[in-house]
């Protein structure tokens, strides 16, 4: 019997997730991996702390570097290749070269793509200056750190207050820089938190020395030599800089399977079944270039994370190289959950805001708490939270946290609470743990599920 | 139409929640709060920071002192006050009064039992000494605080590795007292931990410099003036040392409701409905002398914890006062979840480990990894996972983690799974939060359900 060739396109973190559980499932398989950039298989979350300087070398960030992955699985890895061409009758793919400028066509059994997602710059924002950056891939942290390291201080301005932003202003902010943010309508995190809870954050960061402007980014003055002079602003500013961070969102790259007739989303992103199988046969997608189902609404969502990335691509893995024989594997509903650490602030999120939730149609309550992480005898431990759910049936949708500490962890457990369908009795039901300085004798989630049991009474 | 009278006796704990829940149940009843102690409404979990002077004063501990608590909710608060006999059928309690010698009889429309539990100490270990301590009340904890206080270097020998036990040795040791314990067949949290998990805190004390022996405690060896000189083992040993606290357990203070014909678990623990009504009409039970139904085996197990304590109080507290008008409360299923604090390390269990689940005729299988708490370039983030199943239905049923960080919080994860009916799939399915230096990219808890769908898949 022939051995069967996977190929799959992209090398970040789905990728590598596929290629590794297609080599578990037929050990004889012929397996490429391509790569368009020079990197494989890294933390993209741990960036900003090897931007500022916390991580001593980029080798840190890597897992597998391409020889020692190959190694590893088996796996044949094609750096700065880039697939440009797919042809699903025939079931060949055309890669292009980037260092010979050369193109070769492969056959395959079974596609896998995981080509991920790439930052969205507004045509206003998009300049020939290398002072104007994104934060994506390891080349862009490496290109802000070096920029660091010739620069000890300077003044950024990171436009959005995304994720990214947010890790942009985390890691300049360490480093020494000095940072403005520009976050449209004064709103912290948008997607994860409600206006209240942005308001926290957003005066805790003012008070840590970032400078938070309400306006949103129109335009950006460039010398002729390339360097950056301001941004402009919508309500007629002039920023001036030594950087741009555009953090304005992400795309997924879905070109390469749209021109091949693959079918995505309108919003963008491929479709896959939940075994990550597109609308074309022996083609799969996972990570960030695809959706999944959202467990709350059973709509589907684009969720950009990388427990799905690596899920999705175990997934899209097992099914592409098993050729029909064996056990499939699924991927499930997710939830939307999420944590990021700026200015000495855990934030976190889970499941749909208020905004988002109303917006949607939901009947939807929320409740706000002030209360602690640990015992009232431990410094710093104040934390906000929020929880939000459905008026008739109380069930549990989305919550949020701000802390000092012990936001990130406590997500979780809202997290596994929704999964499970609870109500906010149940939250009030849980076994939380108590001990001083670590969890206090009335878990925060406990309080604030009180504070909904009432606010959903009087309702 | 008369005032209704709610009696409640006990104000550690349950007592002080019963009241406030009658209170605001019944606006109108006459709720007399009946203490034998000094305290009421105090956080019996923070005492070991006050032994060791790292809370400066007991009134930290104390939620409400009797008149702030009084004025707060109209109750009568009686300290000093022992209820020595019930008669249900006449409807009256005895209360005898320390101070005054005399005794009186009270009539009541309801009676809420909340009279906990307290240390027990084997025969051999009883002592006219106070040189030989246990830890349960506030009057403990001051008296040890005093000791410490009065001798800053000593030498004290815990007897028993429970949660009071390793209470004991963390405030010891952080007070700068030499600490041995003793720790029968060197099980350290044998209720909670299984043998390979007990073996990491053993080792981890040790290098703290706390002594740790594995005999039992025969005797002690007391002076004419009542100073301890020597704790004697079953190996022939003496230990010497300055002072000793016996932690070998607890008793339910049970025995006024069983005088009253109140039926009572035969291992101990007055027995109660959901809505903690006892065997006899208008008499309530709450807190830790009442056993609840635990959520896997559905059996009823004495799981003493402050927050089955608050919650089964309000249960108590509304069902008492409410006189069948109004709706009801009740308690759900609990789960055993607890954590503590020692040693510079966090130590957290939940559900049944895989010793008692064996013992219990469940057919189980453990899977147990090593992991990190943060990400990988976070210090001290060593986290040691043991998560425990049934192998037919693969339903999580147990879980055990020690590290210096994120195991207390990670517990209520497992237990919010737990409490759903997950299985080791759902652990794997759950949406982990992934932030540099909070959560890493795998969760231990995720990668503990990868060994663990080994394990099952292999058996």
């Amino acid at each position: 019997m022939p051995r069967r060739r996977v190929i799959i396109v992209g090398g970040v973190a789905a990728g590598p997730a596929a290629a590794a559980e297609a080599r578990r499932t037929d050990p004889e398989a012929e397996i490429i991996l391509i790569e368009k950039g020079s990197d494989i298989s890294y933390s993209a979350c741990e960036m900003p702390l090897f931007i500022a300087g916390h991580i001593g070398t980029d080798e840190r960030l890597v897992r597998f570097d391409a020889a020692s992955f190959s190694k590893r699985f088996s796996v044949e890895v094609r750096l700065h290749s880039e697939a440009i061409r797919i042809d699903p009758a025939s079931r060949h793919i055309d890669v292009s070269h980037q260092q010979s400028s050369g193109t070769e066509t492969l056959w395959y059994d079974a596609l896998v793509l995981a080509t991920g997602v790439r930052a969205h710059v507004p045509v206003a924002l998009q300049a020939a200056s290398h002072h104007v950056m994104t934060l994506r891939r390891l080349e862009d942290a490496r290109l802000l750190r070096g920029r660091i390291e010739k620069d000890p201080t300077g003044h950024v301005v990171v436009v959005g207050a995304g994720y990214v932003g947010l890790d942009g202003v985390e890691a300049f902010s360490r480093a020494g820089w000095r940072v403005t943010l520009l976050a449209p309508r004064g709103r912290v995190l948008p997607s994860g938190l409600d206006a209240g809870m942005s308001d926290y954050l957003y005066r805790w960061l003012e008070n840590q020395g970032i400078v938070i402007r309400s306006e949103r980014a129109t335009g950006l003055d460039v010398s002729p030599d390339g360097r950056i002079r301001a941004v402009r602003t919508d309500v007629g500013e002039r920023i001036g800089c030594d950087l741009v961070l555009v953090a304005t969102g992400t795309v997924p790259n879905d070109e390469l399977a749209r021109r091949a007739g693959i079918a995505c989303h309108e919003a963008g992103g491929i479709s896959v079944s939940d075994s990550m199988q597109t609308s074309v046969p022996a083609v799969f997608a996972c990570g960030d270039v695809v959706a999944h189902t959202e467990l709350i609404s059973g709509a589907m969502h684009h969720i950009p994370l990388a427990l799905n990335a690596f899920r999705s691509g175990r997934v899209a893995g097992r099914n592409a190289a098993r050729g029909g024989k064996g056990r499939a594997l699924r991927m499930g509903p997710v939830v939307h959950a999420a944590a990021v650490s700026v200015g000495g602030m855990e934030v976190a999120h889970t499941g749909w805001t208020l905004e988002a939730a109303s917006a949607a149609g939901m009947d939807a309550v929320a409740a706000d708490v002030r209360h602690r992480s640990a015992s009232s005898n431990a410094p710093n431990s104040l934390l906000y939270v929020r929880l939000v759910a459905t008026r008739k049936d109380r069930r549990i949708v989305g919550g949020q946290l701000i802390g000092q500490e012990g936001a990130a962890q406590r997500i979780n457990v809202l997290t596994a609470l929704i999964r499970s369908g609870a109500t906010v009795e149940d939250v009030y039901a849980m076994d939380y743990v108590y001990t001083p300085r670590l969890a206090p004798a009335h878990d925060a989630l406990f309080v604030a599920s009180r504070q909904l049991q009432k606010a959903l009474d009087v309702g």
